[in-house]
């Protein structure tokens, strides 16, 4: 999607430590038309799935799951983060490292919310290692559903989750793929022809 | 707003220790097309007050917040919550005191996002003891930017955030007001001509 590619240009910036800070517009402050046009462009790629809920986790990915789910006429549930190891039986659970943080969390979904006639779309701001994602995935295999793709905003390409839950064979798409970064050079995107 | 009553009578239960649990439309799934009502009666509410952006807090005031932007063409900013002392110069912060997880949080918005020109609508959840409220509207005026109005889902408003708020001059719009609740008895909301 090459508008979030210019949006990335123009409002991200590259910090120490490899990190990309999209707060402008998708991680702090949501710029909810822009996230609107990405919510129809998720439309436009998963619209003949059948899907009928959209699975993401709190708290960066809430909006644009909301924005998204107008346009396929669904409800959004958000999976949440959990330290506390005090789960009970009706919640389906899984593991998620953050790289960021340095921490692992549980994942969280009540069971009441996932069930097996349910065709679920993922979306998520950023793919990176894959952690959440796959977590994510296996919460909605645990409750018998299925996981008809997932939709990403931006996908660190250099890093391997992507990689590992596409040869999983899971449909990943996303709308800007990351070919490098850096303080000095900023961002590179994957072009299309070197998918 | 009665089909938000109704919502909570027929999808919203009592759980011991007079919490309100209403995790099948607001606070874990996501009615989207429901919040989307609610959203557009933020906007009758508050559409002649010149709102140009909405403020609100990790993690369930998000939905909502982006839902209702849409009404008044506006980007979302969601305060942070931080139990970090770590605080930089570039960061609001404010003191909120969670009752429900008997934890104290700084609610951090970073400087850039707020400026003295911003007419702010804070959309949230819930309100209670308003501690939450309070923060975020310490924030804006940090900011020297002008608190239009507050919108709220469910006010519980036999606690005394609602009339806090009120008497310190704020407006408060809240899409139901619960006078009180139990196990037992349910949830009984303020009936208008009681306000």
């Amino acid at each position: 999607m090459e508008a979030l590619e210019r949006k990335i240009q123009e409002c991200g910036t590259v910090a120490q430590g490899n990190v990309l800070k999209v707060n402008s517009f998708l991680n702090h402050q949501l710029d909810v038309a822009f996230l609107c046009e990405m919510g129809k462009e998720f439309y436009r790629l998963f619209e003949k799935e059948g899907v009928n809920k959209i699975l993401t986790i709190e708290a960066s990915g809430i909006g644009i799951a909301c924005l998204t789910a107008q346009y396929f006429g669904c409800n959004v549930v958000f999976a949440k983060k959990s330290k506390s190891s005090n789960i009970s039986n009706d919640l389906y659970t899984a593991k998620s490292y953050s790289y960021t943080h340095g921490t692992a969390n549980d994942v969280i979904v009540s069971k009441i919310f996932l069930s097996p006639e349910d065709r679920v779309l993922i979306i998520d701001d950023f793919l990176a290692h894959g952690s959440a994602l796959l977590a994510l995935i296996s919460i909605v295999e645990q409750a018998g559903a299925t996981v008809v793709g997932a939709g990403i905003a931006i996908e660190k390409a250099y890093q391997d989750g992507g990689r590992i839950v596409r040869e999983k064979g899971y449909r990943v798409e996303s709308l800007a793929r990351v070919a490098s970064m850096s303080v000095e050079e900023g961002v590179k995107f994957v072009r299309d022809e070197a998918l």
